[in-house]
């Protein structure tokens, strides 16, 4: 039985979608039983037939319900939780980037620790100015009025290959790389691949949820392996019946675990064995303040089984919408036959002027300058908690590299309240609990807090009212 | 029994692929039998596993066989083809760009009757240059740092709805419009819309191939719906199971026909009892020669079954990679929902340029001075090809209209041969056949002729050639 209140703020779909899984979760709809038609719902509650058929899809995504297309949706078995933690209430719907998301400005008031938004002064603009007139008056502005390469310019893929070479220990041949904008295209185009050879991706969980969210719109069953203190748990991934997995090795997303290399090697022999492929994100590879960046994954692999993918998002500006992925040997031919009509999605400008940026030496300037002033927000971050908020109050995960920490709270809270307590002191904090898939496996203790697009003095004074918030 | 020539320059996968097919269509390997595992033949014919699974998976993408997971492939019914036409022969796959894809440069000695590549004399380069300027001399150049509104900037999205509804008489507001980077992410995200609620695409037979390709890549079975005087046969689309169709009723890729009010009525009409929806790819509606742009049918449609796709690609340069889709309200609920972490895959730069462009008034002076000049190269294009070849030598389709013509060659030759005679001459010009799901339905004397990159007097020059090299 569900009761839907119209007069309610929480949407039609939310209600029925909370009920239900509470329900689901209660043993009150018992496993192997039939939800009602979508069509049948919909008539009784009197709400239209997308409400509805949303909801099933929350679930359905979420592993509480399986589909079997036409005929309806099944009540999962719910097994017991991965890792020990039980939140029943749904998770923190607060999304990263939701207060820009209608304007595209931000109140200027609050401090908002954001992931992955960039500070505009380490952005070049000068420079990018010059590059881009210069381009603008030469007769290569042609170039805007055709189609053109369709993996990207040969020019910036060949620069793109030196650098990760240099960089990452990535070897690759620039027929290998593969632009896109942003990673949405980038997940599509691999889950377009990896459809021909498994229906099911393995991912750390937690994991970056946007990335999620896109297998999942692309049909995949999700399998979620524990990530441990030296990043994912291989043994449970091997338990696992996934054909790929997804993991971001360097710097693990969100937890900052880092992957050693024994676990590497096991990670491609389970690949090798199982012929399957392994994507691995790397991005924010380029950030770490107490070592040198880790040599890639790709690196170690001999048996083509690594998909590297990475972009100019973290390290240069989101707003240029510029990734790339690079596909090992043994998967071009299938690329080359299925995606031969695929035009590059990025701009010719953009690839144009990151070229010249490149080529001209500019790149290798920025990273060095982008290292040194993320480092010290890092450090005044870092400094700042230890200074303000005592050791058993807190606890620091994931330091010393990216543009963000997670912070555990041992004052009785929960993430919700966390949120909300910072929130009314005017301080932007984000959840974890959405980059997990199963909300039952996170630690409600915790929250987010990216560092990239503040100043010294507003982490400085993000941090005092944080401990005002909660302590 | 396949036999494999590893010298032979035609690749291991076509070899493979072409020998199966040619067995299936002859009965050699008759309906219902299974093909070998990918492994078997693999180790058989001592090629890798991916050529043969290669093979396969186009052989599953025409409708050859069809596939159950991981219990292998099995041969379908082969049906007569649809209007009447038998190609035994493997189809042309001499794809429209690829002269320009590795090196993005034209041969400027040879005459390209190139589809899709515009003009350079037709951009406005000095507007855009003055505008770029102005957006990176202003302050708003700090929104390149950040993640922006996930559906496109809203200033752009609201000139794009009032532009819409001035030109194309369709009703939306700017929250029903999402940005996307060309076709591939359009129709990738359609198709993780729609694959909630259909595995079945009706699509016109013949249409453009790159945006079969990429619902194919997403898994959907494709049915073909003949192509009549007067655009889609609806009758036959009424026959398909199809969840979905895909059209261009104002100008019919490629055929060039126009969808009359009462087929669009009635197209609407079995979306609606189906619950089905129509995506209407509206790609060069803009450019009609000799009568006022059609209304798109989405403006005819009172239900929510309607999804408007179109891009600047046609009208402005496809080197700005700027897209849009317009979702019905229908849809925007599931789209909130499932695409709420996606985010634009826009550059902020272009967006800006495009708003300031349109909302300056350059955009239609431009639509104005751009319906001129191609008017003027299909007059000339028409005018020399009435007056160099005989009535009974050609048969035109498709004038009036757009940014091409097909030329139906009446002298014997067939479409590869046509080609090849107007390769000798130093034209180039395209097949249709490639644009067929079933390559037994085209008429084989007939190809493509696009017209908007060439100037008037290499207009006149290539038909004279394509005279010489034919008759």
């Amino acid at each position: 039985m569900l009761i839907i209140n119209k007069e309610s703020k929480v949407t039609l779909y939310e209600q029925i979608y909370n009920q239900l899984r509470e329900q689901i979760l209660k043993g009150v709809i018992p496993e192997n039983s039939m939800l009602p038609s979508i069509r049948n719902l919909a008539g009784m509650l009197q709400v239209s037939r997308n409400t509805v058929e949303s909801a099933y899809q929350q679930l359905y995504s979420e592993g509480y319900v399986s589909s079997k297309g036409g005929s309806g949706f099944k009540v999962e078995r719910i097994e017991p939780n991965l890792l020990g933690e039980t939140a029943t209430e749904p998770r923190v719907v607060n999304h990263p980037f939701q207060e820009i998301n209608e304007q595209g400005v931000m109140n200027t008031e609050r401090i908002f620790f954001q992931y992955g938004r960039l500070r505009f002064t380490d952005f070049p603009v000068r420079t990018i100015r010059r590059l881009m007139n210069q381009i603008l008056l030469s007769s290569e502005i042609e170039g805007i009025s055709a189609y053109r390469n369709r993996k990207g310019e040969i020019e910036l893929r060949t620069e793109i290959t030196k650098y990760l070479y240099e960089a990452r220990g990535v070897r690759c041949n620039p027929e290998q790389i593969i632009l896109g904008s942003g990673m949405p295209y980038c997940i599509g185009l691999l889950s377009q691949l990896l459809m021909r050879y498994t229906n099911e991706i393995a991912m750390e969980e937690p994991c970056y949820d946007a990335v999620r969210s896109a297998f999942i719109n692309h049909r995949f069953k999700i399998s979620p392996v524990p990530v441990e203190k030296d990043g994912i748990d291989i043994t449970a991934l091997d338990r696992s019946t996934a054909g790929a997995v997804y993991v971001t090795p360097s710097h693990q997303f969100p937890t900052g675990s880092v992957l050693p290399v024994n676990k590497r090697l096991n990670l491609i022999h389970w690949a090798d064995e199982r012929e399957a492929y392994i994507i691995e994100d790397d991005y924010d590879s380029e950030l770490r303040y107490s070592s040198r960046p880790i040599p890639s994954l790709q690196s170690l692999d001999r048996k083509g089984r690594v998909i590297y993918i990475n972009s100019f998002s973290k390290s240069f500006a989101p707003g240029l919408r510029i990734s790339f992925i690079v596909l090992p040997e043994t998967l071009l031919e299938v690329y080359h036959l299925f995606f031969s009509k695929y035009n590059c999605p990025v701009p010719w400008l953009e690839q144009k002027i990151m070229h010249e940026f490149m080529k001209q030496g500019h790149w290798s300037r920025h990273l060095r300058k982008i290292s040194v002033s993320n480092k010290k927000r890092h450090d005044v971050l870092i400094n700042e908690i230890t200074a303000v908020m005592e050791d058993d109050q807190v606890l620091i995960h994931g330091r010393n590299a990216g543009l963000h920490i997670i912070l555990e709270v041992n004052n009785g809270l929960t993430e919700k309240e966390l949120i909300e307590k910072a929130d009314a002191e005017g301080v932007t904090v984000y959840p974890v609990s959405s980059h997990y898939a199963d909300c039952r496996n996170f630690k409600n203790n915790q929250v987010l807090i990216g560092f990239s697009s503040l100043s010294e003095v507003e982490i400085v004074t993000g941090i005092h009212l944080l401990k005002r918030a909660w302590f």
